[in-house]
Formats: C-alpha cells, sequence, structure tokens
C-alpha cells in the first residue's frame, strides 16, 4: 500500500477519493489491493496514491483529468467484478472523483510560498488558488 | 477521530483533502485532532469529515463551498498557529481542496443508482455525473 505522499503537479488535476469500510478477515484483500494500486500506477494519466486504513479506509489516487479518473474506474470496477470480490471486500464504500483547485505544502504554508515554488511570497500563508 | 462515512448531499461540493505524516509521539496530538474536528464541525458549511491514519493520515472534511473550505483553512490555521504546534505534530503535509463532481456508493454502483436514489438506472453502474 501507498505510504508516502504522491507528488501530484500543480493544480487542476483529478482526485478520487475512495473511502471504505470493509468486511472482518481478509479474503485475499491485501493481495487484490496491491494488485490494484500496481495497476492504477500502469495506467494513462496516473498521477501518485495515498492510501490508510483504520476503522474506515482512505484511499486517494490522483489523474490528470476526469477522463484518465474515468477510464480507471472502468478498469477497477472490471477487474473487481471479475473477481466477484467487491461482496466479500467490502461492507460499503463512496466515491467522490473531484477537481484539485489549489493545493498547498507544509513549506508552502509556513512561507506563503505557491505550489512548487520554494520562494517565499508573503507572510500569511497564502496558497495555490486557481480562482 | 471520525470512524465513519459522511453524508454528503449531492454533488457538487467541496472536499479538502489533508495528508500528513506525523513525527514521533504524541505531543498532545490526539487532544488537538479531536477539538479541530469538533471545531470543524460547528463551523458553518461542514458537511462531514472522514479520517484514517496508517504511516500517513489522510484526513477529508467536506463542505459546502469553496468560501466555506476557506474559511475553515482561516481558522485551522490560526488555531494551529495559537498552540504553535505544527513543527511539533507534523513531518509534512498537503493540502488539496476540490470541488466534488460526481459521487457513487457501493449500493449505487451495484444497481447503477444516482447519488440519494434508491432506484435502479441500468446495469452498468453509471454513476451521479454533473458534466
Amino acid at each position: 500500500m501507498a505510504t508516502t505522499f504522491a507528488d501530484t503537479p500543480e493544480p487542476p488535476y483529478v482526485a478520487v477519493i475512495f473511502t471504505s469500510k470493509r468486511t472482518e478477515g481478509d479474503n485475499g484483500y491485501m493481495a487484490m489491493a496491491e494488485s490494484m494500486n500496481e495497476l492504477a500506477s500502469k495506467q494513462q494519466g496516473f498521477l501518485g496514491i495515498e492510501s490508510a486504513s483504520e476503522d474506515i479506509g482512505i484511499t486517494v489516487s490522483y489523474w490528470v483529468d476526469q477522463a484518465a479518473a474515468r477510464a480507471w474506474k472502468e478498469v477497477a470496477a472490471h477487474r473487481v467484478a471479475q473477481r466477484q470480490g467487491r461482496e466479500v471486500w467490502y461492507q460499503d464504500y463512496r466515491v467522490r472523483i473531484a477537481t484539485v483547485d489549489r493545493d498547498y505544502t507544509m513549506t508552502s504554508s509556513l512561507f506563503g510560498g505557491q505550489h512548487g515554488t520554494a520562494t517565499p511570497r508573503n507572510a500569511t500563508g497564502s496558497d495555490n488558488r486557481r480562482q
């Protein structure tokens, strides 16, 4: 599973937020999840993935545009369907497809720099806005 | 910390994706996090929050619009600054502000229904699209 930050470019790009409540037991889930992450990283337009699991699991994958996110959704759904595993692995889940408008990092927030810019801009922690 | 799904309305709405890498030890983090979640839930325009922590932490808060998300960012940054805790709690973090365009649930995906709709639409797992 992904354990680091996704190294995304300047906005706009697309985030697919997948939140899930697992069933009890592994039932092949970990192997499937790793295989799906590997598959995602080979898709066109893939930018990165971030994942954490506790009471619920949250996986955010990042894509260059809506078309790439949609293509991934179809590939993923098809793959899961092939393995007939959805109801085995998940009690429930939510998927939200979102356009990232702006982002900032701890460093840019500390120094007020924009995404990808090390140059300080002001002292108020301005972020990388698109609109 | 949040352990369930956020009960968000039909898109569009705004997601603030906060991914973080913690420092070692608690250093008052858990108390701060709980207090911040409680504070968030009292903000105008708050829709819900989802959180999971493993190698990295991912917290997604949902807001009615960009203005509500921005207001929360300012409140949160101010609160953290007051406590001078940012560098104590975090090695690094990323914040991404995104507009959710469409979403679907396990149930809507199974039956092809739209967000908030129990009625089956088709068998291909269509989702709740805005564009």
